[in-house]
């Protein structure tokens, strides 16, 4: 079992046929996932893609994740959590400064991908709109969005496996709108059999 | 004015300041449009990133369409419609192979966003997810989606101010979805004062 600090990221290779276990071990905490293809990093996950194929703002057990040139790159297996989405980019320097009004420095899940994923010459303009496991993004009819604290309980997973050889980038969000006000690890295990 | 014809597509520069109309001519349309800085295509248009600081899927007048670093590229000043997003990737040849199961050629705003953008050394995985203007694609409080025909009349339109130098991509939907299975030309107009 692997921890994710607070406000933290990491990047790691993940073989096809490999299955990735991401844990909320407290619950109520968010964990940004971005996916590149490891024999072309050209190759990424694709929100626009994966609603296109899975006909679902919400994504869990039974579907993919698509990357921008079609392909698979991930099954979900189980969630059991349910809510996960690709609405919103990753919390970024400026997501504070615009949104929060805070020009402090302040830890972001952009800044911990690209910061991890630069160890496989992944640059901060090539990072997408990540995949947004346990982060509870309600929307209205009329299409208005409000950051909700999770609905994930301690222990609460999702387990994917890989469709393609990966490199997978991951944190546990440094926003206080994703988590409810709190900070809080993520722990992830990779299952090779 | 200008027309892109049916199932085709285009790329120009915009100025800074200079708007762009996008019409639909005969009602009932779709155009997908990709955005890039000039100086530097690296940046480019962000779905996550205009739902993140819109705070809304839909998309209008008032609203700004902002780029990966976080920078405004747009702002919509007239929308006689009113319903556009982000959801869906433009469709491609693998949209209608894997969607529709049509193994056949087909057109596509994918196709037609690469290849006309190919002058400025922008390359298919360079092409984000589009800002689908005039699409209707509704969504259910489960999240499921669904493409229905257009709501846009003969004449609607959608009025762009450029905030930056930009390199514009614009299509004529190729999708019998997109448009309730007839296909159609877009008008568009570049007003530099």
């Amino acid at each position: 079992m692997n921890t994710i600090e607070k406000q933290t990221g990491t990047a790691f290779k993940l073989k096809n046929g490999e299955k990735l276990k991401v844990i909320d071990p407290k619950g109520q905490q968010v964990s940004d996932m971005v996916l590149f293809n490891a024999k072309d990093p050209r190759e990424k996950i694709s929100g626009g893609k994966t609603l296109d194929f899975e006909e679902s703002i919400l994504i869990t057990k039974g579907d993919h994740l698509w990357s921008n040139r079609s392909n698979k790159m991930m099954e979900i297996i189980e969630d059991t959590n349910g809510r996960n989405d690709f609405l919103l980019a990753p919390c970024s320097p400026e997501t504070f400064k615009i949104m929060y009004k805070n020009d402090a420095y302040h830890p972001s899940c952009f800044e911990n991908l690209h910061t991890n994923l630069a160890k496989f010459n992944i640059e901060p303009d090539d990072i997408p709109t990540a995949f947004n496991i346990f982060m509870n993004v309600q929307f209205a009819a009329n299409g208005k969005l409000s950051v909700d604290p999770p609905l994930s309980k301690p222990g609460d997973y999702v387990l994917f496996e890989a469709k393609m050889d990966l490199i997978v980038g991951l944190t546990a969000c440094s926003a206080e709108d994703s988590n409810g006000g709190s900070f809080k690890p993520i722990h992830y295990e990779i299952i090779n059999q």
